[in-house]
């Protein structure tokens, strides 16, 4: 379908076409999109063809094409599949493929607020074991609303960022063990799918499920890192703070939604009936197949589509009291866990929290992340005409605490 | 101590001098500080007088000048303070004083992170009390720090933002009753100091509590509307989500810590001892005394003074794991409620629940807030030389929420 010759094993085929924030030796930062080995140079591209937008691709972030809307987006991944597919294009295209190795990714887009989700079954009734042994395994609410809450916005960070291990106080042992302050001795992982939003919403005014396609742009690879012994401590009654705030990773690479229409599905039965505000006509779950890759052994396969609240519903359910969306916002799906084994999103569940250690291809065995381990999330998903697309990476190296 | 006569029952004294955003018709947004009833347009004063930061002021929000640091905020507090106690400038100054009543105020500064903690003893002992009777009074972490989570920043508005009634998920009655779909019935406030952050920090390092006056400008009043109805049903095990998100109104104007030197109080007694990143040298406490106006009646009168953590502390707990601070971070005290009666920052403590009802002047009764009620939060301070300064005031009224 495309006239480049993409070579064996690129990272994003001739359909994906994420946008990103690059910067190239010497030059200031501006929006591309990517396509096999190399990133498509929009800004004079546009500029070469006179493009009404071509304002919006010479900037740091995403953000000014996030805003523009769906038009846009609908209009600009129009021109770009034209670009890659049309051998007519190729005089134009060829100067301004900037190989993928010359060129330094940043974080896609300024994040305005961050939230994350609760919205796999089976990884919120695993952390109900392991957590609240003496409570049901499904919050009370579960059923009814996707829960969620609000995450550190400014420590969101781009793949690749080292993640400085967090210091906190936690329990030497059980519930009624000394407190002690040190760094975080279970330090895990959390694989998950976030997606962006590019249209705002007036306070005092809400987004129905239906309207998920006006206002969110695209899907990122998000690593949200969390310190189990930390959390543990701190999360009664207002939830998750030190133990999350201190690093989440996201992939530099923006996939469209566009992109992931043929990775569409009916999620899961749901009961009891969902409230009418959460009711969703359309198959609005996706089927991407995430990858957890530890120093290099992949470790475990967890699946989006089995996710309990699709992501529309997420967004109808974060804007139902009026709460207003700003471009660049960023909700994510919470730990994605399948119910078979070797589907589980984080090491806490891996490991059974440390029970039942993971042997790596070195032979090493690991139950929590130690310094100087590197945890990939990778992602691919039905593309068009029976096709798989590569969705992207997200990276992180664990990296010890400086000297207090 | 000042030339200018700021007449009887001035919003602000001469020593306050706080800052804040503000449209005069048909001009750009720009940055002033308050004195008696007027706002002084710092912009074309530094620029009169050729002031290097003459820029920062022509701003539509304080985040540059927030930016600049320290040692800016204590020039330009210096020169302020002098315009407007020595009569020289009389001539420089005066066609700078624009009334208050002639001025828009915006939204102070553009919110990075918001964090809200949980500072106050006596309203974590009575919330524990109302929402988790089976449960100790405080939360087992409670003592050891100071319990905080993420807030939604783009929900922060500035004073006077009309707040629509939020709906929701919530329960008929108590446990295991129905769950149903609506506007919320147990609307309330959270009366609370917020610290807002100027000078950032970097990943990866801590912000010791010796540093607290390096990084934090200013306090604003703070009021988190909180649904208590939402928030019950949805908080376990993640916090507070809808329930807060919907509206969090701050004052217009920025106190700068400088004018609250004569407030500084020592924190009470803390048991167990804190962790070394908590111990506090100085007296860190603020006696600010907080002033709850229902519809024109004073209803409550919370006192800083007794909160258990200091706001130094909490800045040193957000960053002690790594976490960043940027320009604009907003962090919040939590409710400030003191032990004695009548001292309660928020009415699901002052009504218990709405067991007991308020009396209003006008006679009528309230137990949550109904559709038109204000509520309007004010707080003063010790100065200088045995006065007491005003710090300002915020102020919102509730509208019914809209059609679906």
């Amino acid at each position: 379908m495309t006239w480049l010759d993409l070579g064996d094993d690129a990272p994003f085929d001739a359909w994906t076409l994420p946008y990103g924030a690059f910067s190239a030796a010497g030059e200031e930062p501006r929006v591309g999109a990517a396509v096999g080995p190399w990133v498509l140079d929009l800004a004079p591209l546009a500029a070469a063809e006179g493009l009404d937008g071509a304002h919006l691709f010479a900037q740091s972030t995403l953000n000014p094409f996030l805003a523009a809307g769906r038009r846009a987006w609908d209009a600009v991944r129009g021109w770009v599949l034209e670009l890659v597919t049309e051998e007519a294009h190729r005089e134009l295209v060829e100067p301004h493929l900037v190989p993928l190795g010359d060129v330094e990714l940043r974080l896609p887009f300024t994040v305005a607020d961050y939230v994350d989700f609760y919205a796999s079954q089976t990884h919120a009734e695993n952390v109900g074991q392991l957590f609240r042994p003496d409570s049901p395994d499904l919050p009370a609410a579960w059923r009814h609303l996707p829960i969620g809450y609000h995450g550190r916005a400014g420590t969101v960070v781009v793949s690749g960022t080292p993640v400085v291990r967090p210091s906190g106080q936690r329990r030497a042992g059980g519930p009624g063990s000394s407190v002690t302050f040190g760094p975080s001795a279970r330090l895990d992982i959390e694989a998950e799918a976030g997606f962006v939003v590019g249209t705002p919403s007036a306070l005092g005014t809400r987004v129905p499920v239906g309207a998920f396609e006006d206002h969110v742009f695209g899907m990122v690879l998000v690593n949200d890192w969390s310190a189990r012994d930390i959390q543990a401590f701190e999360y009664v009654p207002l939830g998750p703070f030190l133990g999350k705030s201190f690093a989440t990773s996201v992939s530099p690479w923006v996939v469209p939604l566009a992109a992931l229409a043929p990775a569409r599905v009916s999620p899961p039965p749901r009961s009891p009936a969902v409230a009418s505000y959460l009711e969703d006509g359309e198959p609005c779950g996706l089927d991407v197949e995430f990858e957890v890759v530890w120093n290099g052994t992949v470790v475990s396969r967890p699946p989006l589509r089995d996710l309990y609240w699709t992501p529309a519903q997420q967004l109808a359910h974060l804007t139902v009291n009026g709460a207003s969306l700003r471009t660049g916002d960023l909700y994510a799906s919470g730990t994605i866990s399948g119910p078979r084994p070797g589907a589980s999103g984080c090491f806490l569940e891996l490991t059974w929290n440390g029970a039942d250690p993971v042997r790596l291809a070195d032979g090493t065995q690991r139950t929590f992340l130690e310094n100087g381990d590197t945890v990939t999330i990778r992602a691919t998903a039905p593309g068009p005409a029976g096709t798989r697309q590569r969705l992207g990476e997200v990276t992180g190296t664990i990296t010890p605490p400086p000297a207090p």
